[in-house]
């Protein structure tokens, strides 16, 4: 008998044409999406004019990317779903540091640098230390861990983003924690910076009215023999944005004070110039489940 | 304060990030979209490596559509959305005549043809009659109503997908039907076709161990003065994957027999040659609401 299609039944007719699919993941994930989907078609009817103006939105936003833009992962990031990812995927001790968004600006291997470096290597933005510990939940140390830690400069930019302005590895170093756990960098204090609005999520948020700007922060990846590693912003609390993030990656636990210090005693110790800003952070790694 | 995101809370912040949108259709849209994204995601929980997947998948249906392919209306043909919102738009008097896709093979306008015209311009297929009428859902003739009629081959290929092949217009045709609201026409019987397979969504079928094909049908376009057109498809009964079709467009009511012929009277009455098949449909279009 042929199948009759009608609205109530559809849902189910497309899952059904899913049932020899034999990676049994993939056809939870088709089973998933196919009543999602036709959940939201169902609740929003759109016109047939409606429909073909998505397809459109969909098809311009494959076309927007090539090998130095991601328009689905930016489509992904201001609805929120590459937070969730994300969030789904480092549930953890939840004394641990929460994670948040990769993002597209990392690269594959920073600069070496040793404790007390200062990865900006042009000047002229707010002199900024970082100082920190990274522990176990426990409480434990644990030295020899190590940062990869990476940020936009004072104008917004990553150095892969102004090849021409920045010498390569501007705001960018791994630095390995002394035998306390301890760490400490020099920088400048990062500024917020919009994602790229010149594709069709560009239009998207403008029609939304939503802005696309990220409040400022200083990306890490932490890890530690024996603990699982954790990828994470710290954000400036006094930044612009900082309460509409417009990729949703801000947890209050990852907030931290950029005191001003106007103290020539301290900057001297830092090795900066007075006034600079001082932010203290600490890292706390959850230990990798062991085997047997 | 700053948002917190969490797993119970994203949603609703992506929804509250768009309560400026100025068009409250297009808000309505985006909180839907949002609701059910996030409930899939929260569904499925794909890990970061799936997450990637389905990116680099959604950005090669964009990067495959050109011109002359739209690999993102195919996904949505194969996932049952494109009938849905075509049933959704449809809604009508359950006597008229039901409505499925359009498809990809439409063209703006098909040669004007005389009622008994052939619209197979190079024979050697199976010679096919159709003959039927056109009524309002009360019953009433409708004299003169249109029928844009459009088919693939007895190979199963359109016209526009072999240029060198196929004269233009092969397979198509516009009729206006007698006083009687009556209309008939000589063809071959089209054969079963697959949707495309050399794109990322032939990919998805592969994967999932689903056949691209479409049963043997002939497409229709049917107009009269005050009614509502309808867009629809007559399915050759005796089709292989009539029980299955790929796009999910088939309707009971659309199925009709193809009866083979092997009568030289009748034949000779028609103008082919026996034996043929004979096929009879009424289309039932509902008068459009007046107004005032």
């Amino acid at each position: 008998m042929a199948t009759d299609f009608t609205e109530d039944n559809a849902a189910d007719a497309v899952v059904d044409s899913f049932a020899d699919t034999p990676d049994p993941r993939l056809r939870t994930v088709m089973s998933s999406l196919v009543h999602h989907l036709h959940g939201f078609v169902r609740d929003v009817e759109p016109t047939l004019g409606e429909w073909e103006r998505a397809i459109e939105f969909l098809t311009a936003v494959g076309q927007k990317c090539d090998d130095k833009r991601q328009e689905f992962i930016l489509l992904s990031d201001v609805l929120g779903v590459s937070m969730l990812v994300e969030t789904i995927n480092a549930r953890g001790a939840p004394e641990a540091t929460a994670s948040t968004v990769l993002g597209p600006f990392h690269v594959v291997e920073s600069p070496r640098r040793e404790l007390g470096d200062s990865i900006d290597l042009l000047g002229g933005g707010e002199p900024c230390v970082i100082t920190g510990r990274v522990r176990s939940v426990d409480g434990t140390s644990l030295p020899g861990a190590w940062l990869d830690v990476w940020q936009a400069n004072d104008r917004g930019f990553y150095d892969v983003q102004q090849p021409d302005v920045q010498p390569e590895g501007n705001g960018r170093g791994l630095f390995t924690a002394d035998g306390d756990g301890a760490f400490w960098f020099r920088t400048v204090v990062p500024s917020y910076y919009p994602i790229p609005t010149d594709g069709p999520v560009g239009r998207l948020l403008t029609a939304t009215r939503r802005h696309p700007y990220r409040p400022a922060h200083i990306h890490f990846i932490v890890s530690a023999d024996g603990h699982i590693p954790v990828t994470t912003h710290v954000f400036v609390a006094d930044s612009p944005y900082i309460d509409g993030d417009a990729v949703f990656a801000v947890k209050r636990s990852l907030i931290r004070e950029f005191r001003e210090i106007d103290d020539e005693d301290e900057a001297t110790r830092y090795g900066v110039s007075a006034p600079f800003r001082l932010a203290t952070v600490e890292f706390v790694l959850e230990p990798r489940e062991q085997d047997g």
